[in-house]
């Protein structure tokens, strides 16, 4: 806060998918909140009394807002409720001694309402400067950017649960019968379709109490070669086709995440395939002997599209915005948001490092929808203080998952 | 927005946990989207090429972010990033033929950063007039305030999945054994924790394929005296307490909610609680007998409070912010926000009413923390447009649960 010249901190709305109250609260479930933290100073949680229980779980100093009566407001307010909202915020500053000064603001919050209860406090408090940070800089994304070990050790348990879901379907696949056309059985004999694995996925996770944010990714074939696609349910499971499987569940309640991916192709792959696969593997492997305590993450970027594009694929390093090849960039942080800093674009700053105590991805991947087939690696690393970048749960690379009641003829 | 006197409609963010974008894509899950609806024409989702089938699914009308190249905008910004965004946004709405007026802001969203492209927006758009509304009076919350049946069949399939998983809830509670000391006992032959229910709870949920907010309510004695207490997950399950079960599952990604609770004592009753509970349910009877279409929620709330005044009780009405007795408001509208138009505090306008095609929670409740006792009844109405309310999942009241394997001596 001193580095941003700030007098204080305001954060709003729920804990929940909310990771700068999140971070704060330490994940107390507290609807309806607002934190103040004056610099030097403890943070403050304003909350309503039906809330008190969870709140003082928090730890926080607490403070009622029962103590700023609605009505007496509104009718300051002349019934204007961003205005009466606007008067409450500027009182509760002033109890806490912040008079004046530059206020970063922050939280995960409806937007609409956010923007006239901000402005509307601009113009009732005009010794106050309101500070909206962009994202990847803001305090928090900042605060948040390194971790310490407990955190390491909160996204190294989403990492245990994530692998060991991974592993449940990788079973489950290979032990399921086979058709003439090579399309897997259920357990019903019949044909299985790709929402049906995703059901399952869905349910090994929350078995383990974790969340598991609705986009995660299964796709085969064409839609395995759309980075975003998230597959289409209706999809029949079929032996030689890619699967991008692309996982990144969550601490209940908005916690910390793990973010993970492999590429299969169940009993036996293309020849294209493989050798495509072999290409993200060997990159792969590559950006992990590379990476260097400190160094900017974009140039392992830089080096990504290098080595794909010198195997003949478009890159963002050459094109602009190309749908086949390489189209994204290497990995981001990853902490109580999935995505966070550092990033690894080619166009953000080189104050985006690899420092000591950052957890980030590395995801290289090729896709070729046209060829009907994507290929996406990626583990969570975290850099160790020691330098070191370890992987925070370990799962083979297998591209090709032999059948156990199938052979190849 | 002709009301409003909106000229466009602006969006942002994600479209899980985000009612206003989920709400116009349908429920899509696309990643940093900006959907701009002009007046008077279909909306237009400007997304990501790596989200372009997820995009094409929600079928609207797309345009690509790759036209808006990052790297020219930024250097036009001075690498200035939140006014590199305003640039872009000001380049999507001209697009579009919007060249000024009044333009609606949207979206749950990250605020420190929304606020400083916002703001942005304002100093590079001077013709452009940005109005954030107030949450409860926004444009989205007025249009998703009436449901149509197909958003009333949705929130009614919540609402059996609710009352199944609440009814396997009292299966098994009721089923346990229980031990001298009137604490059941779990699978193992161990006193039952209040955390393994909860756990069941999220698991039955998610075997329905639902979404259940990490927030909810299962809570006993002391902190069922305390509406949004969640209950200590170390508390032992024990005959003869008040426990207060309020559950609100979403379809999974950010979709509709169902809003329910019960209130349970297991095996017997004090009599005092038993008093008590009776209460609570003759205003929820009175309730559903009296409420009449287009009528002002809030006259339900005085209502209430008045019945409970009558009876000793404290309440909003005479009481501020009373923390005993009955100390919230009756209910609120339900569909993709848990807490939506129309609203029912005292301090509420007229025009949040019973009109047809809202969808409406009551939820009378006694609160005596220090007693060790609550009390909360709640089922979600659907205010049909021939006049009728409509309960969306009918479950039983029983307050006692007679326990199958126990017997009072």
């Amino acid at each position: 806060m001193q580095v941003r010249n700030l007098d204080a901190l305001v954060v709003l709305g729920n804990a929940e998918h909310n990771p700068p109250m999140y971070y704060l609260t330490g994940g107390g479930h507290i609807s309806n909140a607002t934190l103040i933290k004056k610099r030097g100073e403890a943070p403050v949680l304003f909350c309503g009394d039906m809330e008190r229980d969870e709140a003082a779980k928090t730890g926080l100093k607490i403070k009622s807002l029962s103590a700023y009566s609605v009505q007496e407001f509104l009718k300051q307010a002349d019934n204007d409720v961003p205005r009466a909202a606007a008067l409450v915020l500027k009182k509760m500053l002033t109890d806490l001694g912040v008079n004046g000064g530059r206020i970063g603001v922050n939280g995960h919050v409806e937007v609409g309402s956010a923007f006239a209860y901000l402005t509307s406090f601009q113009r009732v408090a005009p010794e106050f400067e309101l500070v909206g940070e962009a994202g990847m800089d803001s305090v928090f994304i900042r605060a948040m950017e390194t971790k310490d070990e407990s955190e390491v050790e909160r996204i190294r348990r989403m990492g245990k649960i994530t692998t060991e879901v991974v592993r449940l379907t990788a079973e489950y696949l290979t032990s399921c019968e086979v058709d003439e056309n090579e399309v897997l059985l259920n357990e019903h004999g019949q044909p299985l379709k790709l929402g049906e694995v995703k059901d399952k996925i869905r349910l090994w996770v929350a078995e383990r109490g974790a969340e598991l944010p609705d986009g995660f990714i299964f796709a085969i074939g064409r839609d395995a070669g759309v980075p975003h696609s998230q597959g289409n349910p209706n999809d029949l499971m079929r032996l030689g086709q890619t699967i991008v499987y692309d996982i990144y569940p969550a601490e209940a309640g908005g916690g910390y995440f793990y973010d993970f991916t492999r590429t299969w192709s169940l009993g036996y792959a293309a020849p294209e395939a493989q050798t495509l696969y072999d290409q993200v593997k060997e990159i792969f492997n590559r950006l992990i002997d590379n990476f260097d305590l400190n160094a900017p993450f974009k140039d392992y970027q830089k080096m990504t599209c290098e080595y794909f594009e010198s195997k003949g694929h478009l890159s963002p390093l050459s094109a602009n915005a190309p749908v086949e090849g390489y189209v994204h960039s290497l990995g981001h942080g990853v902490g109580l948001n999935i995505h966070e800093r550092p990033f690894s674009g080619l166009s953000v700053g080189d104050d985006h490092r690899l420092a000591p105590g950052t957890v980030v991805t590395s995801e290289p991947g090729l896709y070729y929808p046209e060829k009907g087939m994507g290929f996406r690696i990626e583990d969570t690393l975290w850099v160790r203080p020691d330098g070191r970048m370890e992987i925070l749960a370990e799962y083979p690379y297998d591209f090709v998952l032999p059948m156990k009641k199938w052979k190849k003829k």
